[in-house]
């Protein structure tokens, strides 16, 4: 099915908040087989509230409608929709009733507010305290759901998805897509190893997604029968595999922590690292993945020179005839905490991410990276562009791709000298 | 003057990517006086593209559109927007040579698409390898630039919003915004707290956004004559600020890790911490600040027990007596750090993110913290609502906001006992 996505609220007109919420929904939307013609973004003025209901409703096969449910006087949509789709509020007397028994609005005067929805409203969890509705109109589903990113997206997984489901039951969707995340190669040079196969078959798209640090790449295949879509995509997958090897780190879904993570419970070996310029955000992305603590022991953010000579031993003598942004200091961090931790690999990385700190030798953007096992250590040297924030990034990236090319037995990529 | 903004990507209507540029382009063009009255974001469908740039001008004063300029073939805002204002496209040598020049896309037989634009256009940046332009339309400016966000948003800076200055020229905004970061009380308290505020004067309004950790409240002020709005706010200011005092930790757009820094840096404090359930979210945060080396010598991330005992000397006694998430671990840890990395101030964090860990006595969510500096050490429990990333989230920044209280000598929020 083809929808719209409308996500109401002056904070992201004015740009005090990311919209994280549209983002969330059209991500699941897709997964789920539906394509998604457009999203807007209002303010909270009713009148633009309404014509956008009614222009989506009149092009899409649904809608979406996120925020604007709550119970302070900026929260206008349930009042939008009832005048643009001519439905009067009603008074929902046990959405009252929950409301009134909820601690959290219990003193708010305008609580009455939540238990008045357009009529016809079927509320999407009755039993729970979130706001969120569905409204049939012109025999097409729009759903409303709150703006609170987490009550949006239990309702979009829970309610909005399967009920998609069951509305299209029986309108098959020839399309098969796949995203391949990239490291390691510029976009351009992707463009040019898929340049042949780009030529192939006019049901054939290939999308090109820059991100921070890597390329996603996209694969999308139309046809008239599943078989015949299975197999070409089964060919231009292995094409796409061939042409980019292991630079692809992943075609599932899974984030480069939850992989190395993976990777590492496999093998039951556990992991330490020594932070210089990435100032921990490599420890942030790999213990963010549940159950982390398996293989995950422990980490330094070695910030000040003394730091990394206290706590893993880099000698006073390398910080100052190599610098700390040397292959010595980073072999050093990377055995020093292999030590320290008690881990069987650690990872170092020390670098200069800048604004400051750059040399006409050390620009801003150069990192050195270790990895110290048990077969003594290795150092890498990268250098990266960009802001500071930039350099952190890619440098965080490229440590967890370090690591996972380590326990694949996968060649380094080319053009970093060891 | 009234903008729309436009973005252009199958990456961002599939949900694959977030649309962090149009977040940017409105909080700028917020900030510098303009009203964002609608954001669309679409796919790449050359028809889709034209109608939504009609739209948008035929409403607005100015419009941005972003994406869809590069080489590849899903790149087709150009020949979408030659074709819906009827701008035949013309090619500009001076862009086909730079981009001949330019080593990333020398071998790209694409690249010549890059140096055709529609008839009438003006380069942003004609010194610099990136796109976008600019078309006068219906005497209207449309911006067109690149969906790479820090291309984007250098352009937005550096060209956009100068341009629009110049030309709104004459038209006085009579609106004064600003908001007020809220950390440690929930939406409904706040409301309840601004109540009687709420009342007063139509032209004022007070917006509710709920973040992740936090609770950003705008206050927004119209009016007639500039010295009516000035007075009115400023009497509204105060009284924001009476209702809502330490629990406001920022008013000014910096961010909590940025105050924290600028604290620590005034006054000549050094910070260190051990992290534990956070993961090194806390050094991520303070180390994304330029200069942070200055103040912030480093932490550990002690995510195992043995590393907690080995490189902090948590006693084992404490860890089996009280457990890893407990006040007395806490303290060692902070004190531990304090010693270890040889700062003036450490934070320490230990806690149960989930979703595995909880029990009876300590639900996921369960975290203690401890503060130690020259005059010993405090701990003080939280218990956090939500998932693993939201506790990390949340924790992180009550975390951050502990040190905040401490340096400006403010009392720790009500509620979490000592």
């Amino acid at each position: 099915m083809i929808g719209e996505i409308i996500a109401i609220g002056d904070e992201l007109t004015s740009g005090r908040i990311l919209n994280s919420t549209s983002y969330f929904a059209a991500s699941h939307l897709f997964a789920a087989g539906h394509e998604i013609a457009a999203m807007s973004t209002i303010g909270d003025t009713q009148e633009m509230i309404g014509t956008a209901i009614k222009r989506a409703i009149a092009r899409a096969d649904f809608v979406v409608v996120t925020g604007g449910l709550g119970p302070t006087s900026d929260d206008m949509t349930t009042e939008a929709v009832a005048d643009a789709l001519n439905r009067p509020t009603t008074f929902y007397p046990e959405i009252f009733e929950r409301v009134r028994n909820s601690s959290a609005f219990a003193s708010m005067p305008s609580l009455e507010k939540l238990a008045w929805l357009p009529s016809g409203a079927e509320v999407l969890k009755p039993g729970e305290k979130m706001a969120g509705y569905l409204l049939i109109d012109q025999e097409k589903p729009i759903f409303f759901l709150p703006g609170i990113p987490h009550q949006m997206r239990e309702l979009m997984l829970d309610r909005v998805i399967p009920r998609l489901e069951a509305w299209s039951g029986d309108h098959e969707v020839l399309v098969r897509q796949k995203v391949y995340k990239v490291l390691g190669l510029e976009e351009s040079h992707i463009h040019e190893r898929l340049a042949e196969l780009e030529k192939q078959g006019e049901f054939l798209r290939i999308g090109y997604y820059p991100m921070a640090a890597e390329v996603h790449v996209s694969l999308t295949l139309r046809g008239d029968s599943p078989a015949d879509v299975e197999r070409a995509f089964a060919e231009y997958e292995a094409e796409i595999r061939r042409a980019l090897g292991s630079y692809i780190y992943d075609e599932a879904g899974d984030s480069m922590e939850e992989i190395v993570g993976s990777l590492l419970a496999g093998k039951k070996l556990t992991l330490g690292l020594a932070e210089s310029c990435t100032g921990g955000l490599i420890a942030h992305r790999l213990t963010s993945v549940p159950g982390s603590s398996d293989y995950f022991r422990g980490g330094l953010v070695a910030y000040a020179n003394e730091v990394k000579g206290r706590m893993l031993g880099v000698r006073d003598e390398t910080l100052l005839s190599q610098g700390a942004v040397s292959r010595q200091t980073a072999l050093e961090m990377a055995r020093g905490a292999r030590q320290a931790l008690g881990v069987d690999l650690a990872l170092a990385v020390t670098g200069i991410a800048g604004p400051g700190g750059g040399t006409a030798d050390k620009p801003v953007g150069t990192v050195w990276f270790a990895l110290a096992g048990p077969d003594s250590g290795q150092a890498f040297l990268c250098r990266f562009r960009g802001r500071r924030q930039m350099v952190q990034t890619v440098a965080a990236m490229r440590g967890l791709d370090i690591i996972r090319r380590y326990l694949l037995d996968l060649p380094l990529p080319a053009g970093e000298p060891l």
